[in-house]
């Protein structure tokens, strides 16, 4: 029996503008459920894993809606609190390769934001799960629910999870009044696994590496300084999107065990939704780590997640295992599935 | 040359989801721009009026976007203040003959509600203008912005304009600790014209009629005892929906200088969008009151006005003086306009 | 072997707005073609008549997408000719109970609209047909135009063929400087067959009845009369919508070879598209005509094809004999044909 | 803790012309997932009934995504089995006031026709269940679908299940060689709860009644003698349309434990979607009988059920308790719920 | 005046999921009509040839609907047998440069595999055709259908037609127990001109080329071996998708009458769909053939066919000689055609 | 204060083919309002600039739609005169990469090509403004209207404003009897400031360079020649596509003052509305100019706003000083704008 996986942040509405439209344009929203521990769940739960999400919603339709996907692609809701008047969304208007996608929040006030310490009860939630996962985001909308975090994270360490991190930096939130760098690192000292990238290493600790290195070296430093701060960390991921020639390349690194591995990249012509790119690859390489996978596979297994991603609209990866396979044989190709 | 109007109120985007489908299973939702001092703004201007709308939004393009069509119709915009984080929003769900409409609020905190007394110079926005207008909701979000409209409200009854009130009761808005009985009488105190509806006038000020009353006895009685309340009160307008038989019937009825005019009623055998049907009755009145129409007329004007909402989707009364005029002639009837 | 009816008049691209939108906030048109002609044979076709079109339009892909159409409900083409710059078009905003269809025509300068007498080889065309059928808005649009309706009518009568005409008076047409009266007259004088509406009878022939009797009589009358200026007319068809109490009621009469008959009318309780209406209540008279079928029977037949119409979005009448046949049978029912 | 219930049918893909486009013209088709038992699970799992469905479906997305929506409902699809080749579809096109709503079925060689006695281990699956409900189209497909009918019927009466059938009889279904009367009898005989209407049991059992009595009447005779070839039948519902003047009234009739409870019935001025208001009524009447509500509120909640599914696009009644609750309080009313 | 070509095959509803969403994301499904033998005869019609198409469909409006638009390109539906009870279905989910475009069959049982010797006249059918069309996907799916190709073919030898096949292998068909290995080779034989990729020779005959070798020579052998197999074949054509670097190359080769041809490729940056783009190379190829070009001409005007195709939602290439033209005169541009 | 600009063309109703669909498939048209001098105005009104546009439009809701979108983004309409019959019309349909956006002009007889000379008041209109605009299709549609051009550019010089001139040929356009060569140069005469392409520059004068010379020297060498006929002109800019390998490259050169200053070009891998690219990069080049920027940053941010263009649907550049900005900074990336 495979590892039963808890995760827990902000569920969000995001409304997307229709069709090319900007939002100085637009006619009207799609509506897409979202959120990074959200999304990482769903393409875990939909790989097979056992996933449980835990949130707060206000005790309306909007939000239920969302849990009802949510529950349709297998992620447990049963510890999702219900309270609080306001659910997290945010507005995209598409980008194209020429102009980027944008995004407005509207977070304050959330039923997520206004989660204070005791309102969940972590000992209780706690009780068939070996690993526990969240994200940088999680903390970053207000010092009470930072506070929950910490409650989580101490709570899945005392009872002995596999925690998993995200470092997950979004510079337009963080407005409650500290710094993330004051913040995350407390949080993130527990844990085993982690993703991040070179920019948020940067915010959260301070930690660079020289830009001129290539990224696999500047990655490998990042790991080993990182080490001195996170003193259980065994397991760290990053994706990296290069933009060289006509086509980006989307590649991957894991260090895991003392080994280094990494994914020399896919061509990415055309996306059609960027967003959730990253939390893709995190699932992909959670399952490949609770799988017991090699290194290399695992590492693979990821950057095709991420890859195939950013050709589905929405946040979340809906994918199957045989989706992922197939791009891992046949690389990118222009057949039809027949 | 023709009177000018300023109105003060909550801007909001209403998402309204798509076609029929409920919010338990919506793909996305129609973007309208709303608020009921702007949705009696925008008919007002249509039918040529000068007409300048007064409010607070965030600086980003969800709000640009709704201002720009503001404009676009004729209404002046200059004197919306730019800053806080949020736009007011609200969800709705589409009804039917069968099902309510639905609506789901997410106002708390937005630019609107954190508006504070000083914050808008009233003396510098009522330069040109004649007439002042408001509504009930605009003081049912936070007691700083009732704070907001009792300066309105002085400034206007200094500078000598009309002074027009809707009474506008929102049941699930007032959560910020004050009564509306409390907060509104003060307000309403000052005005020359009002709309109103026998729930908000039981609401407000505690007066009852007996049901069993024709609605005209009803009207008659309220305006009566209002004026007790409302002292320089000399115009008071009503609309009312009967469920009568297969078919509602919407009707009006305006009380002006010591006289009582009624309008029999159009059937409404289906609606398109039911919402913004008060605001455009109000618009209709006033626009007959400030081109000194006929009491009968200006009522029969005004329930024209609030019926031909009814078949336009969105918040707003997208009419011409002729579409008006049309009605007012020939009545509901099937013919095709060639 | 059956009737093959030709039809004559100008082809259309309706551009009608989308969902209940008005021209003032429409994103966009759904396109259907159109033209009275056109939508008669359309439905004639569909029931298993030969049927041909005859107009001109541009050669370009608006206009051949249109032909398309009418040949893949069965309409021949052949004979239209190609030439000119523009298809002639029309937008329309939709209506609904309370607020009438709008339409706004762009016609002029159109292909059709630049025929002149000599460009269609009348002779040539006419050659297994044995009936004509054209209406009044095919001259409507410039003296050109309206004289090859004469050619045509001319070509008709001296090969033999049964002449319908449609009244089909348009007011917002009719610019080049002629008045219905006195153009139509001399092209109606050779009808076999006709289709009116009061209206059109007294705008054209200055015709009226008293309007306090009885829709009934006043066809009666209506008949007698248009007998002394259409010495051939031996078939008169009419439809009616009359507006009493909640629904709307559409009926039909005929007078047929000495007789009159009548049928009462269905309700309308909600209409999807009112376009055509008239075309299809045309198309349903001539089809039982042309098949032989008794005079009660006929107007049933036309008027169950007028009521159907309105069930339909665009200008055609998507219908088969099943479908007519049923709602003869069973009357407008809620219930589902499974 | 409340019963939990398994329903067994065919599982459907329902494909439904876009906008107001009949088969002859539309652009495409809106999904939706249907089966008669998925729909009665769908309701009473929003009730927050516990509910399982049984069936079996290929093994592809097609399946899969609908199996998602029904997980995302609350309905167990733990017992759906997997195999065969062919989801069950059927294609809709939308009627109106007007024409009907018109059915093509695709059905023929589904994974659920195709199901054989031995392939579902019933013993197994009802392990938790206190009820089971089926109905007359899951026996209409194949011989051997209706041998695994009576497998779990016969099943369910071993491990004292309640056994609730509904007759819902498809005149065009029903093309494997039996007869409905030669097949429903003996399947029918093990019910306690059945739903039937006057055609359906006409066809099963030859039994009718005067049609020029109260529908009342025919009810209780129906009832009467019914229970001669249903010896266990203690509780019979039944929903009517009739047709009555302008807009027709939607009732429904309950005999239980010896007595007779009636709802007078909602008008029905406008329906969005009728397919799936006899399911809703049956969970409706399920869901008041399984939380022993008195008679007469649980025929009032089951037309109120079946009442405001016609106001919901698709099959599924997307419902909550307090929309029931509302309807039953206020009635049908132009109201906006803000 | 032209040849007259008549093409046999399955007629296929295709249901394409909206927009850019995967199965198990998707609200509804965009209506497009296929089948390998319809696509080619919508673009030889298009083109100005005389085609009709023979196939066997249900006598349901959702066949009928197909044909209409078949007749609107111009393709004869006069020898199309109606019977049976289910169309021919496919589904398809949008792939991207990412990931593949899937494809879901419900073809068992449809009324064209269920066509058996004997059921089509072809000695009446085949009256003024000069050439017969068929591919290999008509053979695939029933043992009676494989046989009414046989049918067809000795009739179209018989009577000295020339005989065009598509050799058109689909994997997931062929499973009514025979290999295409043994269908495939007896029904080829007559072929006095073939369409091929690699992989069907390989299939079908067992004829290899060594990878390693360049496309060119590869096609040059294959077509010398496939001559020992199919005496009569005097043309071959194959088209090619090289990915190679950034964006693929879509390129084309002809062998005719002892030369061999070829075209360079067009860049394809990007695939609006690639369904049906075999299709267009063949109907181009027979464009080219039957009106005499020279055989350079050919395999450019066929390459140019399959590339526009690309471009082009759904699976007819909805094209004009102009547009074939422009592409060979002007290449891939980005100019906008004004 | 800022320079005031106003700007004179037809304005126009764009009707663009849904989705992917060309003219001969689709089922609708989206709305845009264009007009190659109204797109200069939205940009400009949109980066802060005060423009006012000229032109003249029939008195129709069609009409009145698109003004109120321009008052909308900001732009005057107060001196867009209203009579005639007709609003100009394009129909386009999609293209992509493989195959061109194809237009069909519908503009003959439009209430802009009716204008006369005298119809404008030309002295009343100038009054605040210090710069007018106006481009070669204002000239092409009909001998009056290009005479009122004329009015307008000597007004303009009479009064000293700054003239802007875009040659902007359409081979399509120039019906009305006379040639662009006889036409244009007289207008062209009294520019300032010019945005011209090569292809224009040799219908309107007969200047060629020597195709095979970089486009840098054949602009200097263009500027050098159109000096002679063109006295005033001081500023020229010029904007290039080239398909220089995979994706084609947009690039800008500007003469100014004596100097010549080129932007190397932006990659355009994708294309989402290639029209008004050219009328977003004069727009851009005459903010710059008009706010007295450096040369080299005048032709940076012209050619930023072209490309940009290339990423909106719609024929205009809804564009912040940001979003241009950001792309000057950052480049083409695929990041994210959270």
């Amino acid at each position: 029996m495979g590892y039963r996986l808890a995760a827990f942040g902000e569920f969000l509405l995001r409304l997307h503008s229709n069709g090319h439209q900007r939002f100085g344009q637009t006619d009207g929203y799609t509506a897409y459920y979202a959120g990074a521990e959200a999304n990482v769940c769903v393409l875990l739960a939909r790989l097979g894993m056992q996933v449980d999400y835990i949130s707060r919603v206000p005790d309306n339709d909007l939000a239920a809606a969302g849990l009802q996907q949510l529950r349709g692609h297998g992620v447990g809701t049963a510890h999702v609190a219900l309270g609080g008047q306001k659910l997290g969304l945010y507005f995209s208007e598409p980008g194209n390769q020429l102009r980027p996608i944008r995004v407005i929040y509207d977070r304050n006030g959330s039923a997520y934001a206004e989660l204070e310490p005791g309102m969940l009860n972590w000992n209780s939630i706690f009780q068939e799960h070996q690993c526990f996962h969240w994200s940088g985001v999680a903390a970053a909308l207000s010092a009470s629910s930072a506070a929950v975090c910490a409650e989580a994270i101490q709570t899945a360490r005392d009872k002995g999870l596999l925690i998993s991190s995200d470092f997950n930096y979004r510079a337009t939130l963080w407005q409650y009044g500290k710094k993330p760098a004051e913040v995350m690192p407390p949080l993130l000292y527990h844990s085993d696994v982690a993703v991040a990238d070179l920019d948020a290493v940067e915010i959260y600790y301070g930690i660079t590496t020289d830009a001129s290195l290539p990224l696999e070296e500047r990655f490998r430093q990042t790991f080993t300084t990182l080490q001195r701060h996170m003193p259980r960390l065994k397991t760290l991921a990053m994706s990296f999107r290069k933009t060289q020639g006509a086509a980006p390349v989307y590649s991957g690194a894991l260090a895991h065990e003392g080994g280094f591995y990494f994914h020399d990249g896919f061509p990415v012509p055309m996306v059609t939704d960027a967003i959730g790119t990253g939390d893709a690859f995190t699932a992909g390489m959670l399952y490949g780590l609770t799988n017991g996978h090699a290194p290399q596979d695992i590492i693979n297994f990821a950057t095709a997640c991420g890859l195939l991603k950013q050709s589905i609209p929405g946040d979340w990866a809906i994918l199957s295992l045989k989706d992922i396979e197939l791009l891992l044989k046949q690389g990118i190709s222009g057949r039809i599935a027949r």
